[in-house]
């Protein structure tokens, strides 16, 4: 039985098993996840981030599949985070598993991991951030995040990745559907998918005109490429796009602002956590929800002026205690 | 210019726009929207909740359209809200505002609101359940919540309401799936809709075999109902059903323990929504994020551990303090 520390160890060595045991351990939850993350951080922050998104069916996986090739035939290491949403109604992501990653295992270096939204405890932008900084510290230096585009997954990606491709089909519906659903902010390179279906050039045309409305406020453009991924067709010219985005990011301290932006909200994120901890471990117990509970129940008070309610007199007593690290202790 | 307190005497009176107007502040998350939901609280509790969830393309909205149609016959007044989550790949959602509620407005008694995603600030289900609550206490005894069953939606719908229905078609996938999905522990009724297309015998036998196989842990056995809403078949039948499910609720006292179940989890949300408004209030400006944001930056200390030291410094800072209201005082 290995230490954690001679995991972490063999993780930031590029132990495959290490480094699939690190990610098991914080997508579940685990109490050594803060321990971890705090060791493998500073090694990471080297990949690029490359986040993949669209609906379920546009063929995302084939596409990951196809540039992870690319990525391997050039020399680099390729870490995959694919999500899968856990709905019934996702269609392809359930079946991701079963058909994807063709690869023969030894011809390249890469790393994939499915994620499932149902085994994740905690937010999965953040869990899946968390497993893609593993990759990376463990000396991966392309990561490809996965997700499919339903509800809010399609945009958090844009919180986590340098490079965001969102993938289009014929089927994928029209361009106002695209930017109702805010896809034209995120979207860092499109992608029409399954190129030679009836369809391709009426949703690339308008993308284009939607693109051309907004041209002046871009100095990034997304390009748009026609592939097909299962036919092998305009992968090439996908991979040079990431390239160039890649290296537009890199003029101009671009990517550093991008990071960094990310990172404030992530830490944001975490604050928020850290107080809800804290103020669970003081509340849960008590009999103030109860008593609270009683009276939203008789329609005496409605929940959120109660929970106001709560949350001020716990602090007015609080007022002159210190309550770090779950005791209460008398101060001055 | 109406008062704030005219429109809510107004709502409570029933007046539709009068309500629509509160809704509406509420969904934007206006400074007004506490004192709404204090006021119209004490007033709600009456109606008897269902909520109906599927895939897109299951003819959701076919079938409110009929339940609400035989509610109404029956002299309720119903109130309507279907979620929309206004993502591009959702489907049949997008187009709902416009071919649904084909039901001559003077006819029937109901009230139908549509909530888009996008435009709603704070939690979908806090805010769809406050704009129930609003229906609820402008006299409607029928509140239909409609939500499209993509990632975590269909599960939170049983946050929110006392009967779930879930609709399937023959082309909702396998029984794995929908157990997968959590599906079976929040639905009360089962609906599989156009019954006439081949498949529909299949999927209904998979899922009455998922429900013999927990058939002894369950004092409510959901029943399984074949409808074709678009053909108005099997709509009486599950009219019924949802009667006998209210009529089971109401037995034992069900339904008041599935009630406070809800308040308990909903004021458990307003407590961390509380806090965490109270401590930005205080953090938000300082430097301390500024100071963490760069040795996050320069890698020397990873997000969550940054997170901590923060609010533990901040929190020994404030021992001694009152920090209430967003003033800060010298106490003792």
């Amino acid at each position: 039985m290995k230490s954690i520390d001679e995991i972490i160890a063999a993780a930031l060595q590029g132990e495959k098993p290490a480094t699939s045991r690190l990610i098991s351990l914080v997508e579940r939850g685990d109490s050594l996840a803060p321990y971890i993350l705090g060791k493998m951080y500073p090694h990471a922050g080297k990949a690029y981030y490359i986040g993949i998104t669209g609906p379920p069916g546009s063929g995302k996986s084939s596409m990951v599949d196809k540039l992870v090739r690319r990525f391997c035939q050039k020399g680099h290491s390729v870490g995959i985070v694919a999500v899968d949403p856990s709905s019934p109604f996702s269609g392809g992501a359930l079946l991701g598993d079963r058909v994807r990653m063709n690869i023969k295992k030894k011809e390249y270096d890469y790393f994939f991991r499915s994620m499932s939204a149902g085994r994740i405890m905690g937010g999965l932008s953040q869990t899946t951030r968390e497993a893609a900084r593993i990759l990376d510290a463990s000396g991966r230096d392309i990561i490809i995040i996965e997700t499919v585009g339903v509800g809010q997954s399609e945009l958090d990606i844009a919180k986590v990745t340098d490079t965001v491709v969102v993938m289009l089909t014929p089927e994928s519906g029209d361009g106002v559907q695209i930017m109702k659903a805010g896809l034209m902010e995120v979207a860092d390179v499109f992608v029409v998918n399954k190129c030679d279906r009836p369809g391709a050039d009426n949703i690339a045309h308008s993308l284009k005109g939607m693109l051309d409305r907004i041209d002046s406020r871009l100095d990034w453009r997304p390009p748009i490429f026609m592939t097909s991924a299962a036919m092998n067709q305009g992968i090439d010219e996908l991979y040079e796009g990431l390239l160039d985005h890649c290296r537009y990011l890199k003029r101009d301290n671009k990517m550093e602002l991008r990071r960094r932006r990310q990172i404030k909200e992530e830490l944001k994120h975490h604050i928020e956590a850290e107080c809800t901890r804290l103020i669970w471990s003081q509340i849960e117990n008590g009999r103030d929800i109860d008593k609270a509970l009683d009276h939203v129940w008789e329609y005496r008070i409605d929940p959120q002026n109660a929970a106001r309610e709560i949350v001020s007199d716990w602090l007015r007593r609080s007022a002159g205690e210190s309550w770090i690290g779950g005791g209460i202790m008398a101060v001055g």
